[in-house]
């Protein structure tokens, strides 16, 4: 147990982190408080051109690789793998000050925590941030660390158009990002810090999030065929009502994710046709999706939901076309890393409870080739992708510290 | 029994009535093979001018009221009140060959056989064209009738306006409707024939529908209320999903249609919000109505099925808004006409069934001043409201012939 008083010397710097957080908000503020910085534009420029600045006087060399990562470097005392800190700093249209930010900056805060001990650490200690995570200009979501982990290729997603034809590359160009060159060498391990997204840890008033993996899913387009009619001359055996079948579809979902725990299953989009209210409706488009984080769970409930689905519409007399748009498997997470979470949250005598990623981050694909974990705080009502997007800074300082220690600890502190 | 060798002296003739039915469709015919003929329209004008041509040339005479209802009057030995059929010649944008052009083409075919016997009733016999049966052009529907029978004001009626800013008067005298009188004396009875706009007659190979009356109805406005958040970082246990609620009334609405046939319950029309695949919708608009022929049984309905969706909504953790826009009581049929009806179907051996209206009709009004009923005949599918309304010449024929049978019998045939 030397870790334990070793981890105990660096102290991250609660007031700092939490400047740091408002200090870049400021670039792409909205009226409303949240911040609208899409990726690749002047504004996430601005952003990285001061994270560099920070991160160069907190000590670190700062480079960029071809898809417009921005990685800050901390030398160890060898010059192998890097234990790595990261999460993004693109945000949504309407994004908050938190979802992203906080994972870059907590980083930040370690290399300031670590520059002002002037500690040395076994192995080098690097901080990301990667690009275009949230999507919304360039699509796919996800796109820096997807190439970063070789899951796409770098010619063809430097190729891919925002909705005014201008290219992944000649944006990459604009903001000064002239790297070609990938990186070759994978690092040691990957921690991201990152607000819950969701709101289990504040209704359990657990400060620390465990996560210990991401959910495997499924998404489906479903159409429902039936035969509109006059509601006040067709009598009930003689309908094929189409908005009857997709309820009864609703209800099936919903009763999977509940059976399922701690699986999930939602229908969030419904087209009804002809949407008139005395007439049977003959159409209806509906989405569905079911999640669950072990991948033999979730195959099953696909089969049996899928199954279900055909049952219902042949009891309503219904055509019925269901199609499967996605299946992701679930990414568990590194029990040696997620361990190391686990462990400083509970010396640091911080609430704590292990959870399941429901969103999506860089981190899953860095999951793929490193040992990885997150580390989650509660945000306000489990509110994201909003300008109402709240944190306090006590939960923030918390899971920043939980950060350092495993980071550190990772790294090995020399002195 | 005398009134049986009677009424098997006048036969309606069926080529005839189906010959004036395709002739009265060429005005506003649509190239679908559908009626565009829209109340007060210049179509509707010269439909109107067709329909007197051919009643005078049966020997009658005919009047306009100030509401623009278009009688036509065989007289009889006394004269006193008439027997009157009736229904409209106004359509749908969309609408069909047979929706209210067959009741009238049938009062028509009737008066037009009773020419050709030279037979001489007892009582007068009318045959009416109602005013702006279908709405489209001037809302509400069943405009003429319900002016003439005191369910709706003259003066206030008048003053209603189409999207262009035309009032019902305008219109009126646009066409060279000059009455500003309303009718003082009611008629003996009121019979219309009218195509079913429903499936029960095909379905069940029946040529004549036994109109016994309409059914009561309530319709409602219905909005849930819960939380939006991200579909995959919330528990199922802390989810409050507004279209899980809305599943949850609409399989409740059609439960309770079924447990109380001959009611129905549907649900036509429904908007979800924020209606993206991923995230639980926190706004559910959605419609609802339920019918019953019996009011007693309706009222129970309406109560239990408010209390059923404030329990859905209480147990889903969703605010409810139920509002109850419309309450409409039953409209039973005269039992003497319907009795005449069914035994007019039995005699010329006829298949048939007793039925009830499902859609409303003028008949409606009419039952609240005189003996009223309906004489309903299969239409294909039970399409209509649609240019591909269909109805046979046998069966428009058999239930023009019944239709003669119950006026002569109403009537009292002399000679």
């Amino acid at each position: 147990m030397s870790s334990v008083s070793m981890n105990c010397e660096v102290l991250i710097n609660a007031d700092r982190l939490w400047q740091s957080l408002m200090d870049l908000a400021q670039i792409g503020a909205t009226p409303g408080g949240g911040v609208a910085r899409l990726a690749l534009t002047d504004l996430d420029r601005q952003a990285r051109e001061l994270f560099t600045q920070w991160c160069q006087a907190a000590g670190c060399s700062v480079r960029t690789d071809a898809i417009g990562n921005l990685i800050a470097r901390r030398p160890g005392r060898s010059d192998g793998p890097a234990v790595m800190m990261g999460s993004h700093i693109d945000s949504q249209p309407n994004g908050g000050k938190f979802d992203g930010a906080y994972g870059v900056m907590a980083g930040l805060e370690v290399l300031r925590a670590l520059h002002d001990a002037g500690a040395l650490t076994e192995k080098p200690i690097e901080v990301v941030a990667w690009t275009n995570e949230e999507g919304s200009r360039f699509s796919p979501s996800m796109m820096g660390s997807a190439v970063y982990a070789g899951l796409m290729p770098l010619e063809q997603t430097l190729s891919i158009t925002d909705q005014d034809g201008i290219t992944v590359e000649q944006a990459l160009r604009a903001i000064g990002v002239t790297s070609t060159a990938l990186e070759t060498a994978y690092p040691d391990a990957y921690f991201e810090a990152h607000i819950e997204q969701g709101p289990v840890l504040e209704a359990e008033g657990k400060v620390i999030g465990v996560v210990t993996g991401t959910q495997g899913q499924c998404w489906y387009q479903i159409e429902l065929d039936g035969r509109a009619s006059h509601a006040g001359t067709t009598p009930m055996g003689l309908r094929a009502d189409a908005l009857v079948g997709a309820a009864d579809i609703i209800l099936k979902v919903q009763e999977f994710g509940r059976a399922n725990a701690p699986g999930m299953g939602t229908v969030g989009r419904m087209v009804v046709s002809p949407n008139s209210p005395n007439v049977i409706p003959d159409h209806v488009y509906l989405t569905a999706e079911i999640r669950h984080p072990d991948d033999a769970v979730r195959r099953v409930m696909d089969t049996t939901l899928t199954e279900a689905i055909r049952d219902i519409a042949d009891r309503q007399g219904l055509k019925v076309r269901v199609n499967k748009v996605l299946e992701q498997p679930a990414a568990p997470f590194d029990p040696a890393c997620v361990a190391m979470v686990r462990d400083s949250a509970q010396r640091r005598n911080y609430s704590y409870r292990d959870i399941i990623s429901g969103a999506s981050h860089d981190a899953v694909a860095m999951s793929r080739i490193v040992p990885t974990t997150m580390v989650f705080v509660p945000c306000a009502g489990g509110i994201s992708h909003n300008e109402k997007e709240s944190a306090t800074p006590d939960d923030l300082a918390a899971g920043c510290q939980v950060l350092c220690d495993v980071v550190i600890q990772r790294a090995g502190l020399i002195a």
